[in-house]
């Protein structure tokens, strides 16, 4: 327990170092970010001297709290700036972990006039957030199993000590892979025509899959061409697995189920939309396959930038991009949602139903990326499936009850849920905003958000009495 | 494949016999019934002299072949009379298929003064659908082992002698229940004020879990509480598992696990919803919750009926409704949706899930009803599941790309694959109609329905290479 709260302190202490950093670059928004420095840092230390960091007596269970934890106090710190510069305290709290989370809904507009240290605190959040989730999603789900998360477990020793060595190792490399990718965008970017600022902040958010833009227009402020295919490049290195990126590199290996589907799902959903776009709206191919591609990658990837309000093209691109808000990345990425290892596992054990047909007493093994699954991992991943339908259906049940429309209420809560950022329809469509909802629904969806991201059971696991039962003695 | 023609032949005969009697009884619609009971009667007998009733060379996958063939041929059966009548084909196909699958969404308006001879004809089509289904789901789709079925195999003895002649006991005893419970039904509508007529045709409605009425205002034609409240229990009559009656009635035992669960959600539903609605919109609590109760009973039971336009209650309560459409009744009932036993262990798998976060290494074996539940139960469950969700996304896409918003098609493909009735939204609510859809949205939500009816898997077995394959040398 002393060492939750210690790690607790130290994302305190390094949210106030950033804010520290905000304030000294733009001395318009110095004295928010200043004094929100000041108080963070005071809170962070008091925790960090009052606990220590042995986590000697850590329990399993320790690590449940500790995930669920850590990504509350970051949203709570995040807030602070936001707050003491122009939002109010739920819009904040909204704001900040839409950023965190690296959904992309935003509350805010008159984007384009805000103050750069406020933009560039937003793009700070999900910068920090998506190695946030790469490194919870790959060094500490595994070890709770959470989501069938533990097929990612490295397999060499189940001793807990090499495995946290291994996952430090890990995490440095991903940070390496994740710095590295984001230089050479915002390089990109500026070679294209960014400003220095807009490069800089346009590749924190694209890398992170998390999508704040500096504009109301969000990435369709930049007219380019060039640009617009650069972001659905980068986009999309955003949503494959880290761990892909680092095994090609030290392998030369670039084998991965995961990364073969979602390279086809997307290659028929962006051709099909396209051709539909050019059949029916007289659109010039070209011109259809760069908006298609990006507004397309930017769901799937669950980054949530538009280049254009793809709701006016009508139902049927409407509905793909409702159904597409749920589909996610690949799972070690930044993005969100049920992601492309959960589908490939969920589309394996059904066709396995199905050839059960043709011979009944046959048991059949699942195979992932070449190896045997367990079925622990199987049953995580369904139990992930179940939990998501019915999370969703609460949401978007409790949305309608405080007085959204069904259309705003579905795709809100699934829009929250999967971290991508607009939804469908006029009030938050890529061409809205969520400020307009009110201070409950925000509330429900700052909640939807940070369930979406810890993947839900992590959360739902201290809900239950006996994780308490068992925790409370440990401490 | 002679015994698949050979059943396909009796279910024609059958229905010319049925065409007849209503011929006989109705003389305003008896040139167009007589002529449909000639027509399919002659195509039934070719059928059934050109093959034989042996089913020695049966394969099992032949079961897949009969089970599929004899929804289509029943519904291309009772499409005749409707073309001959009234009716386009698109239009006489969308409401013969409506009618077999218990669905209940129809295509016809002026519902008041058709010719009786229809609307006679119509509630034959639930009531034989509806009858027609508890035996597939009970002993036909245990035996092919689709979604989780195999759950209800008789367990005694796996030789398929000894299990088709339970099957048979099984299908004469549900067929007493089905028929008792009719006749008990209609005799207290008549009681309660309908007239004969009214009172046979809505019994043969209520019991089926159809939904279809004689009148354009559904069951909210007969504005007395009694009645309604009347067609609340027996629409609830009509949702509980058939096997849990004759059981009750051989050993005196009412315990059942998804009886238990879909009472208790009900009442909860019911008591949310009545409440709501007297605080928000100052309705008496007893008018509240008969209307409430009414309306929740028919969808959850996928019967369809309405008494009142909920949806003009706001988007909490259509949001609700909307939810409800996917839930369904209990397994081995005449009702549609995924059902009770499948929420049921879907529910435990995810909470066993939840306490291996607390013992890791423990294997919990899931009990239903008392009893383990094997693995290839569960898996069937999921897979039912997962095809229940991706068959659902598929058909809202298509039936957007057709043309409709994104409410009308969403609601639309989940009301017709869970064969519930009507949908959300002005167009296909309860207060409106299916008539205004194009004719390719029809096709589609025709084939949705036969989908929903035969639980999917056992319609997609065909279309695998595989099974072909089999089942051409089994010949």
């Amino acid at each position: 327990m002393n060492f939750v709260i210690f790690v607790n302190g130290l994302v305190l202490l390094f949210s106030a170092a950033l804010m520290a950093v905000d304030a000294l670059v733009f001395p318009d928004t110095a004295a928010a970010f200043g004094m929100s420095a000041l108080l963070t840092g005071f809170v962070g230390m008091a925790l960090t001297l009052s606990s220590n960091s042995s986590f000697e007596n850590m329990h399993r269970l320790h690590g449940f709290l500790l995930t669920s934890s850590v990504w509350v106090t970051a949203a709570l710190a995040g807030a602070v700036p936001l707050y003491l510069t122009t939002l109010s305290p739920v819009d904040a709290l909204f704001e900040s972990m839409s950023g965190i989370t690296t959904t992309g809904s935003t509350v805010m507009s008159g984007l384009d006039s805000t103050p750069r240290g406020i933009i560039l605190w937003r793009a700070i959040l999900q910068a920090v957030g998506g190695v946030g989730f790469i490194v919870t999603g790959i060094a500490l789900l595994p070890i709770l199993k959470v989501g069938g998360m533990q097929l990612f477990r490295t397999e060499s020793s189940d001793k807990s000590e090499k495995e946290l060595s291994n996952a430090a190792k890990f995490a440095s490399a991903t940070l390496i892979v994740y710095l590295g990718l984001m230089t050479l965008c915002g390089l990109v970017y500026a070679v294209g025509g960014m400003s220095v600022f807009d490069a800089i902040t346009h590749a924190m958010t694209t890398l992170s899959t998390g999508g704040y833009s500096g504009y109301d227009a969000s990435f369709g402020h930049f007219q380019s061409p060039f640009l617009q295919w650069a972001g659905t490049v980068f986009m999309l290195m955003g949503g494959l697995p880290f761990a892909w990126y680092i095994r090609a590199f030290h392998r030369g290996s670039f084998r991965s189920e995961q990364v073969l589907m979602m390279l086809w799902c997307l290659g028929a959903v962006i051709s099909v939309l396209s051709i539909w776009l050019t059949l029916t709206h007289g659109m010039n191919l070209f011109v259809a396959l760069r908006l298609v591609a990006f507004n397309v990658v930017s769901v799937v990837t669950t980054t949530g930038y538009a280049t254009t309000d793809y709701l006016v093209w009508g139902y049927f691109a409407a509905a793909v991009f409702f159904a597409l808000t749920a589909v996610g990345g690949c799972t070690g990425s930044t993005s969100g949602g049920v992601k492309a290892m959960r589908w490939i596992l969920l589309f394996r054990a059904t066709k396995s139903e199905i050839a059960r047909v043709h011979s009944p007493h046959s048991i059949q093994m699942l195979r992932y990326e070449g190896r045997q699954v367990q079925p622990d991992v199987l049953s995580g991943v369904i139990a992930f499936f179940v939990f998501y339908v019915a999370t969703f259906s609460i949401i978007a049940v409790i949305l309608a009850f405080l007085g959204l429309d069904l259309e705003t209420a579905t795709s809100g809560a699934i829009t929250a849920l999967a971290n991508v950022g607009p939804g469908v329809g006029s009030v938050i469509g890529p061409a809205g905003n969520f400020a307009s909802l009110s201070a409950p629904v925000k509330v429900v969806l700052v909640v939807a958000m940070y369930l979406g991201r810890l993947e839900m059971l992590t959360v739902f696991a201290l809900l239950t009495p006996f994780f308490w039962r068992e925790v409370i003695p440990a401490r």
